[in-house]
């Protein structure tokens, strides 16, 4: 079968054998793949990526020298079942998985694995047990959008929301735009928003930013606390050694962007006492004032992933249209066009989200 | 009145003026003052320390020109009191104050200021509302101690511990002492400590560490792990993608070192999920892997100070003997012994707390 193969650094166009279902496992075809950030940024840091493995002693990490499929945000169609499968689910059916195959071993992952194909490839495999039905006939490059939605709902519920914060979420990549799409359902509001590409505010607006900031123009964090102004009964609440700071709501900052030196800016941006979310990947080593974490107390939440039940609800939310994820997708490609998506992503304002179809 | 006095990076022997109680301010004879780590990085960090101060527009940076006393670990006995005041605890009480002078732009700092005289002097000025009188004929070298507890006591506060954590100190220093004092109080057991030194690490299990672990020769978060085993009913009960990880108890972690690359030390031990509390002021920039904190989804609560509420408490369970305060004191000296305080203080088989004793 054919794929797009991250080779020597690149992604090729090439063929390779045809995946068999083990037991418990099931052959689909895919129907539609997400080109995610991640995998922008793991052909860039591929070794880092590896090195990093070490540290999850239950986590094969790839061989570079060997070939790799990447691909997690997918949608496929069941073609075959392995043995040891109970098939209630009929060839032909649309299905999501979010990325792991079970193994004897436990999970291991789906896209940046040598041994398990992922999305850019005609092919794969997934484990029964984690398919889900994709409901209301809902297309399949919009059902392949439930993996990144799926990383904005987890991040918002790590955020434990109290209901009086006001967030303002940096970058507006398809990471702070599944925030945005999670805070709105949620009803916190106004969500602040900051990206310094026209079109990704005007997606932000789109998904449910109440006020969107281009950093060239304006501060984020000045214009986060014009609309965090406690009311005057939670000024005047406040403890007496507490009266003489600025009379905020508190502040629950998504840091969306992922690379070096954003955390830093945002500790110095944010007021005191603020929730940090870091939900964009920076595989790179990061340099930071830990003083100012210390003197403003923040509290900083890394997150990764979701859980099955967050991914699930995710499709859901978009089958019953409460997220406009079709407002992402800005192109669809075959197997030849990944190669120059990887490339075309770098502009924000021609994509958001490219959908790899490898049937094409 | 004589005073140790920062002054061109060093501690110097010097007086300086009578200092004369403004409206609500009360004149105290200083009795005993700890030296506190922050001390001792502000001698080596001063320029860093003033530099932070933009990012608080309230705060009055000091002006390294000009002179500081150090010292914001005291307990007083009051002398006189300026106008405007109530007067309600009589001259030669004993008192406690948090380190702030209220004025009329808002709480200003006292041992870290050009204006407010810290408690390395013979004299200094207090806000008489932030009052507290020590109770049980505590002895002021005890009462002095309620500042470094408080802000252990606050550490734990934050930490918002709900009770099936398995906590792990790094660094037995005061602050890490006062961290167990607090994870004690709160019934959290077992308490994991480390620290190199044999003498800190006997202080840690007299204020109530379960197990202490020497780093050079055992690895502090195996041996945690080792402690934080998940009972049979936890293990089971874990829904079934996690069954495959290590069937640990939550872990919270108190960072009490405060020296650049502990947090990244940290962020390489710490299994997945932990909790962690950085309770060490490192004021030199630190670098670190944020995907080491993302693959694990650690959280991180950044911690400074304590509020009035948890000073006034700190204070009350040394007076009641509920933590034994005493023995933390390594030693006493007047003035004139300020400075070389400050260098022994940097062998932790020497010493833990110095308290001064400026009338001595």
């Amino acid at each position: 079968m054919r794929a797009a193969i991250f080779r020597n650094g690149e992604i090729v166009v090439g063929t390779m054998p045809e995946p068999k279902p083990a037991a418990g496992q099931v052959l689909v075809k895919t129907l539609a793949c997400g080109i995610c950030g991640s995998d922008l940024h793991a052909r860039k840091h591929a070794r880092h990526m590896v090195e990093l493995a070490r540290h999850f002693p239950g986590r094969k990490p790839m061989d570079l020298a060997r070939d790799v499929v990447f691909g997690h945000e997918f949608c496929c169609e069941i073609v075959d079942y392995g043995q040891d499968t109970q098939r209630k689910l009929k060839a032909g059916t649309r299905v999501c998985s979010l990325p792991a195959l079970l193994t004897p071993e436990g999970p291991q992952g789906i896209g940046y694995s040598n041994d398990n194909i992922g999305g850019y490839a005609e092919r794969m495999l997934l484990s029964e047990a984690l398919l889900l039905e994709v409901p209301n006939g809902l297309a399949a490059e919009h059902a392949a959008l439930t993996e990144p939605l799926a990383v904005g709902i987890h991040a918002v519920e790590k955020a434990n929301v109290r209901g009086d914060e006001v967030p303002l979420v940096i970058g507006c990549g398809p990471v702070g735009l599944a925030v945005i799409a999670a805070l709105k359902l949620k009803g916190l509001h106004p969500i602040v928003a900051a990206d310094y590409s026209p079109a990704r505010r005007a997606l932000a607006e789109k998904l449910g930013a109440d006020i969107v900031v281009d950093p060239a123009h304006a501060q984020p964090y000045a214009t986060w606390a014009e609309h965090a102004a406690m009311s005057p009964e939670q000024k005047a609440a406040r403890p007496p050694l507490q009266a003489w700071r600025p009379a905020l709501k508190p502040a629950l900052i998504f840091e969306c962007v992922g690379i070096p030196g954003l955390i830093q800016q945002v500790f110095e941006g944010a007021p005191r006492d603020a929730r940090v979310v870091v939900v964009g990947v920076c595989m790179e080593t990061d340099r930071s004032e830990p003083t100012l974490g210390i003197v403003k107390e923040l509290n900083v939440q890394y997150v990764l992933g979701y859980t099955p039940d967050e991914f699930a609800y995710s499709l859901r939310l978009i089958a019953e249209g409460q997220v406009d994820a079709a407002s992402l997708v800005t192109a669809t490609v075959g197997i030849d066009g990944v190669a120059a998506a990887f490339a075309d992503l770098a502009n924000p304002e021609a994509h958001t989200k490219i959908i790899v179809e490898p049937w094409r």
